[in-house]
């Protein structure tokens, strides 16, 4: 793999392909074909054999993919295969649901500190781990390594928010702030912003035209 | 507008057209270039005459965009320019975070209702609205008109679940579950889905090469 460039629409589909071939392997299926793979994602064979293909091109003729070859293989290509230390600024009922999601834990994402400004939410534990305050994050990222910080704060927090932890060594943001951070933020920090609300957007668009074409 | 095909790409884009304009106006910004834009976007200016043009081309030389007539148009061809009634399903964490979400309710999406199965949240207050059990909903579905449900389930609950609201009536599902749930549903049903898990494995995967690159 080293040295090769896979393009970016490439990456972009990897994780779809992961959770298919996860879901391939927890129902005990050990190879499939492009075809199989094809109907099942509902993209063409064509397009799964060309982007099989920058992996060193493992399906083979009348055999088919090695599902767990495959598996493993696009996990390394993603990074799933360390844990990726995580923290979640923000403990309001986003920041809980995202602490709380095992799922991430079983990628390799392991929430290790909650943290938010509401003295409410003081040593409140969340799946064993205790809110600290927001105050205390210096002094945690200092005592700890830390790889992803999680946003989910008000859109008009999370930019000084995120200047600080880049200050405090942080190199990569998962943004849920309203706000796109990359804009503001140094070009080699990592910024990966989710717009909850611009999903929404796109379903009331195909909403309506739906509704435009069935008066 | 009527009858004029906006192309996928520039649909896309528009979300984000429609929150960068709703931030000039809180800043009271009456008409903005172009090259404002594009610098305030980081898209380039031709890229923006270019998807706005087909809106009628709203920029004039010299003048550049009207930004709350650019503003209002936008939303009406995204379907904000109404009311759509909502309704969650899975009031745990992550739907009480999306019930508690008030920028939806200011864009028209209005939480009319919320579901779970589990009996301690029975009655339970979310922004007014009390949590009913899932046994409620086919009464709910024909006594109120609901124009998007939002499952915010565990995967292998979500499917059916997705099929019982299509057999009620429900057009246009804004799915949390980690599936694709379009693949089980007739094709006239709008569904989008959102896979948290694919936004964090991406991050990931440019984390894990930033590192790579500066090893």
């Amino acid at each position: 793999m080293e040295g090769k460039e896979i393009s970016r629409a490439v990456i972009k589909r990897l994780p779809r392909y992961y959770r298919y071939l996860g879901e391939l392997l927890e129902d005990g299926v050990e190879r499939i074909s492009s075809n199989e793979l094809s109907e099942k994602m509902q993209v063409t064979a064509s397009q799964i054999r060309q982007d099989l293909n920058n992996f060193g091109g493992f399906g083979q003729q009348g055999y088919g993919y090695n599902v767990q070859f495959l598996y493993t293989e696009i996990a390394t290509i993603l990074g799933l295969d360390r844990v990726h230390n995580m923290i979640i600024i923000g403990a309001g009922n986003l920041g809980q649901a995202l602490a709380n999601y095992v799922q991430f834990e079983k990628r390799g994402f392991k929430v290790i500190g909650l943290f938010d400004v509401n003295p409410v939410l003081q040593g409140v534990s969340v799946r064993g781990i205790s809110i600290k305050m927001v105050d205390e994050l210096p002094t945690f990222l200092k005592d700890n390594e830390v790889h992803i910080a999680t946003l989910t704060l008000p859109k008009n927090k999370a930019p000084e928010m995120a200047e600080k932890l880049v200050q405090c060594g942080v190199k990569a943001i998962w943004n849920f702030a309203h706000t796109d951070l990359n804009l503001s933020l140094p070009e080699d920090v990592i910024v990966e912003n989710v717009h909850l609300s611009e999903s929404l957007m796109r379903l009331s668009y195909n909403l309506s035209n739906y509704e435009k074409e069935h008066k």
